[in-house]
């Protein structure tokens, strides 16, 4: 926990007010870590929406408008649009001012926005590793980043006064830091997250289109596996579409290994050999028991799916 | 809800005392739908901890013991030894007795039982899908069942009064009871749950073996959508093995689907062909919003993982 004497940034310009963005303007709003939140959208009903909501102290009309005077600048967008944003409102950044964003992908994003950013900006990538499969400005909590980690991926020569502020704001924001190269990050985040919502994707449609089995079956008996994919499958689709648009060669690579690893399955099954079958699936359960013990997951079964209560049947006599 | 004016059944035998068959015991004990519980298991370990535990009224030391005298025998067991099980005490059933199973596959353990069983005796196949990722007789609990499907896949001819007492009984422990036929029940969870399984089954060994990104940084990183995978891949690795060396024929066509509709996604990857991802994985969305409605989820987010309590920092002054 971060002892705060004063804010850490006197201004903070959001651009973006989706999941991540509002969840930004509510964890500074309850930790004090900015003095001040301006924050801009570019949907009229979403700047409206964080207007009646009380997002920020002071919703700008573009992103131009809201980084004027800006000591921190992020950039809440999907990795598409991170370099025209970045192109709208450089010539109004604050000399000194720390540029950021929360892309899930760092390599493109890095070669989108470096360009149009003054030289007097520090650029400083970041990648918060959170979410849920909620979108828009009314998603959005102040504890989204509490135990989760948040990645920085400065270019090389990065201020490294400027890495160390960032890495305290996320830090007052309850992230674990850390930092590494943008495409190191990329393929970490390849496999542990891209791969998996393109998986979560497809048998999500597989099970839309077949036609011995019907759509309301699938729904009804989901429980059985299926509905465990159906959350991520469920996520943005602006910013799943672009995640794998920029991240392209790393998520191609780790659809390689998955396929020739699934082949291996396959042909376990086709043949009857239990024993692999058996050695893989005890191996894949000591892994998820690191997962839990880092504090990534919690124990309890089932995600603590809440069980419906028991009706206890009335032993009175009736008709 | 079931209002009982007596028990169901006199006495209902539980063989094998794993998550399911000791849940259903907590559920029997928590409504009162039997008069008297007796179980077995074959593992000495587990039938001494279910004494301990007060699961059953009695604990047999064998199958045959358990099932002398019961009017609903259930196999609670891996569908790979249902066949050897129901062997075990085919000739200790009372006549008229209703014998059944909790098998994840149905065709499989309908050849591998019936022909053991004497004509006396009614043959009512079950599955009830339901479950966590934890085993043993200490993960069950009364509740499991509550708003789940129970699929009962009785044979042509059996018996419709067996059948609807079965019904009533797993209607008792919360269960929506289902009745399909055994081939048909098999393609249903082939696409709901065991190809989920086999999917989340390789991607987590996948992740376990690459060279690039060390295992450290996967378990770190795995809120980005990876660990929604962990939870299933930490299933029983026994009864997996044994559902797809049963159900091979209906897992291997609905992989071929979804290696098919894998196939397109990678290729819009490839060529960067986004609308083809965006209609895509907005179409997916669609069906999370299904399962919800149909109480098969809750839709709070992340599964309602509760998020840490975010430290607002100590304003005072401090060094």
């Amino acid at each position: 926990m971060v002892e705060l004497d004063q804010p850490l940034f006197r201004r903070v310009a959001l651009i973006g007010l989706g999941l991540i963005g509002s969840s930004i303007a509510r964890g500074i709003q309850a930790t004090g870590v900015a003095g001040e939140i301006v924050a801009t959208d570019r949907s009229p009903e979403v700047r409206a929406r964080a207007r009646e909501i009380g997002l920020a102290d002071r919703i700008a009309e573009s992103s131009a408008e809201a980084v004027e005077e800006a000591d921190l600048v992020i950039a809440c967008v999907p990795v598409g649009v991170c370099g025209e944003v970045a192109e709208s409102f450089a010539t109004h950044l604050a000399p000194g001012a720390i540029v950021s964003d929360v892309g899930s992908v760092k390599a493109a994003v890095v070669a989108a926005m470096q360009p149009h950013l003054p030289a007097s900006v520090h650029f400083v990538p970041a990648h918060p590793v959170a979410g849920t499969e909620d979108s828009g400005p009314d998603a959005g909590f102040a504890e989204l980043f509490v135990n989760r980690w948040c990645v920085l991926t400065p270019p090389a020569g990065t201020d490294a006064l400027a890495v160390e502020r960032l890495r305290q704001f996320w830090s007052a924001l309850g992230a674990n830091v850390e930092t590494m190269e943008a495409e190191h990050h990329d393929r970490v985040l390849a496999i542990t997250s891209h791969l998996p919502h393109l998986i979560a994707y497809t048998i999500v449609g597989t099970a839309d289109e077949l036609g011995s089995v019907t759509e309301s079956e699938v729904l009804k008996f989901s429980a059985g596996g299926f509905r465990d994919f159906t959350r991520i499958a469920a996520s943005d689709p602006t910013m799943w579409r672009d995640v794998f648009l920029t991240n392209k060669d790393a998520v191609l690579d780790m659809l390689g290994e998955f396929q020739e690893d699934l082949s291996k399955l396959t042909r376990a099954i086709r043949r009857g050999d239990g024993d692999a079958l058996f050695e893989h699936f005890t191996r894949t359960r000591a892994i998820r028991r690191g997962i839990v013990s880092l504090g990534q997951d919690e124990a309890r079964p089932n995600f603590g799916r809440p069980a419906a209560p028991l009706a206890v049947p009335d032993k009175a006599p009736s008709k």
